[in-house]
């Protein structure tokens, strides 16, 4: 054994170290969030910030820097070339922030969130305001830190979506924008709706988790590695690859809730189960980011469980679980109706073409903010001005308008593109794999094994080892291009509403 | 602040970090044993084995030793003052035995283990031989280590229930045996026996639960600190005092598993959810030991829900859960039936009366192996003599005889004592209570409020601030003395069985 090789085996000791934090936050993560009773919650924060700061002492250690230090560009190992440069991203990150002015900072997100449920409750954003205006200096002031070639918020847009610059954005989301508000016009002029009310059935839980665990099957989730839980704000969480976990809500009034989440989840989880084994224990066994991170809920909630083809073949299993609700219900019009688009004020409740919308409206406000354009007291004023002209509808309270995220309250100011981004790749990565098979046909056969196959070899095997656009890139042959999911939009909607 | 004071503050600061491991572990442990997926365990050991090690070096550390000489002594805090006292009982244990040495004594451990699972499938106590050999000197060596004052199996015992000595339990023990091989001769030669038939009946699991969470409700088990879940070998967990979870295991075609195993459990649990909150996240805020713990179990699950009382009050709630099964059997015959003596091989099976003479058989072949007056390959042949001698039936296999237990492979002696002393600990706890209240109306009025604040007050509270034998003398005002578990269980059966 050589001395590099040694020193690279004692870094990737230190790395499970580092997982082995992770993993056991992950699960107190998942057990606060399904079955941990309320009263030992509080004792459990401590436990939380104890591992948390463990693992940061960790990642901003002098050994971690030696490490960094001696192994950057002198390793063939790939895994640990990539292992590298990943934590010097967080090493640097968390570096270059003053301690005390981080911790001031954590406070105040800690303080502002609170503040936002008060604000949001009493539908009163003059409340919020100081914080928000705090929390934007505060990201300008980190941006300056951590550096940025040319737009300051390129720096908090790199957390979230590496390689992906305003740049870039303001070159695709501007064509994105239009042409989903120009379809939404011609949605709404439609005289051809579907009726949503028919979907409007008692659905009992314990039949929709049995339907929803039936179809978790069929897409290949793997419930040795994984399981279903209840919640109240559903989510997928990886504690390994090996044990990826899906959580889910039930509307007794509304399947959709537990349905279309649940395989949205599930599609999350997919993409964790089926990282390559190679790369466990180091922090290249995630996903690369969180707009492919999204790309794969979406495909797989919208692209899949949202097409024709995939209720051609489902419809009657699903009806088997709720034979008498939906007996009168045809197939043609429950399609139509459990697509039906609608501009609403809250972005959580959008429809699949509307989200995007809701997105761009987030986006440029908080890059104008970052770039001192605009300012935090006129936010309510512009907001509700991008909603009319984007979706044509203006929020009737702040509750419903500027107050409705945690997001920016939570000091994550460039996080929101990335959910357009998943909306784009995901059609991107769909378009690809109709060049190598007959995607309706399989999904109609419900085929889904493919499927999983083609995303797993081609996306979720990697982990971090590809930035975002690179896998991009290596699956569809180009860069960003909205066209993909403008056309899937365009095609599935003048259909559905005989435009 | 005076300096001391600050050096307090410091400890009680290092004792949380200890505590923060042990509840992150604890979580992992019931996750482990209730909900985690089959593939992601393997590294989930990883972390476990990680956070164990960093726990063990917090426990044995410079800093630790330095607390334990600054502080040993020095403090006016009673709560400082005896978690001095446990941090420093267990920094000898571990610092008395050399590392390499425990290291391959934990290996030896492991490997034992599962040449146990393999010697027991096979019904071959030889290929075990070797490895308990080996696992008796390696205790006798850490007893020298660790120091005794007249007996080496002292050195063992008070691991589990210090200030309980050899002396102690040979003055105990053999009056204990005569008085319950002789109260079994009487039974066994009843013509008014019980019949156990009338309780099998077909029970489904959901009632069998709803029951079970009925009566851990009205035992005072707080569902806000605590809940159930199933297993497959039921357990009690305390993550912290606030979070306190049972677990419990079903079998439809015998609800006595899971009913009796829930009232069980419960107990432990009742002790952990009551310990002052003024000990939390110190080494005092868990039962002081396991023979107090199983005190506290036996006492719900036998002095209470095995009592004629009990189902007096509770028959009918109980059919109300399987009204046709039971629609034929008496309360008077049902009461009989649950509390069937019959010996029988193997240990967990034990009823009542019976379980303390297979202790007996376990303590006196441990006790003479550890002072070396028998050879481990004598064992079997002892075993079943000894079973012969107290209990009437010889085992017709090592398989259920001496190799049904786990204990001694796993490196545990000194541990079976615990189970007779809970059963005589329980009974003595009983008898002072019914100085206070009349306990059978008590039982019969459901009013469990009142059995449980007294456990609590007298017991639960006070966590490890008090050492076993100083609870029971401070409760029941005298020592150790079996003749309140012999008199329970002669009033109880002379009854039962006509005697």
């Amino acid at each position: 054994m050589t001395l590099g090789s040694e020193l690279e085996n004692d870094f990737l000791e230190f790395l499970k170290e580092k997982s082995s934090y992770e993993e056991a936050l992950s699960l107190i993560q998942w057990d606060l969030r399904t079955y941990a009773p309320k009263k030992g919650r509080q004792q459990r924060a401590d436990v939380i910030g104890f591992l948390s700061q463990k693992l940061h002492h960790l990642s901003t250690s002098d050994k971690m820097k030696n490490f960094i230090d001696e192994l950057k560009g002198q390793t063939e190992n790939i895994i640990i070339k990539h292992s590298i440069e990943e934590c010097e991203e967080d090493y640097n990150r968390n570096k270059k922030i003053p301690e005390q002015e981080y911790k001031e900072y954590i406070m105040l997100c800690t303080e502002s969130e609170t503040i936002w449920e008060e604000a949001r409750e009493k539908n009163d954003f003059t409340l919020l305001q100081p914080y928000l205006e705090k929390l934007v200096d505060y990201n300008k002031k980190f941006a300056e830190y951590w550096g940025y070639e040319k737009n300051i918020y390129d720096a908090l847009l790199h957390m979230y979506e590496p390689g992906v610059t305003t740049e870039v954005l303001d070159e695709v989301f501007p064509k994105l924008r239009n042409s989903l508000s120009n379809l939404l016009t011609q949605i709404n002029q439609s005289t051809n709706k579907p009726d949503p009310t028919i979907l409007q059935h008692h659905f009992p839980k314990d039949k929709q988790e049995q339907f929803s665990l039936e179809i978790l099957k069929r897409m290949g989730y793997d419930f040795q590695a994984g399981r279903l839980d209840e919640t109240v704000h559903p989510f997928a969480i990886s504690l390994n690859a090996n044990d990826v976990r899906v959580t889910t809500r039930y509307d007794e009034d509304d399947f959709r809730m537990a349905v279309f989440g649940t395989i949205h989840e599930g599609g999350h989880a997919l993409y964790e189960q089926n990282i390559s084994n190679s790369l466990a224990q180091t922090p290249l066994a995630t996903g690369t980011s969180m707009g492919i991170h999204e790309s794969q809920s979406l495909f797989w909630e919208n692209l899949v469980a949202r097409s024709e083809e995939f209720w051609t073949n489902h419809y009657q299993l699903f009806k088997s679980f709720a034979p008498d609700q939906f007996e009168n219900v045809e197939l043609q019009d429950f399609y139509r109706s459990i697509n039906e688009v609608k501009a609403s004020f809250v972005r959580i409740e959008a429809d699949e073409l509307t989200y995007c919308l809701h997105i761009m409206v987030r986006y440029e406000l908080e890059k104008a903010l970052i770039n001192g354009e605009i300012e935090v007291k006129d936010l309510p004023e512009l907001w509700n001005q991008k909603m009319e002209d984007y979706l044509g509808i203006r929020p009737n309270s702040d509750k419903n308008g500027i107050l409705q995220d945690i997001h920016w309250s939570a000091g994550n100011f460039g996080y929101f593109p990335s959910y357009a981004l998943g909306y784009m790749y995901a059609a991107q990565f769909h378009h690809s794999l109709t060049k190598t098979m007959d995607v309706g046909k399989v999904i109609k056969d419900g085929d889904f094994g493919k499927v999983k196959d083609w995303l797993g070899i081609n996306i979720h095997q990697y982990g971090k080892m590809k930035k975002p656009l690179q896998i991009l890139n290596d699956v569809t042959g180009e860069s960003l291009n909205p066209q993909y999911l403008v056309n899937y939009l365009t095609n599935k909607y003048s259909k559905i509403y005989q435009l």
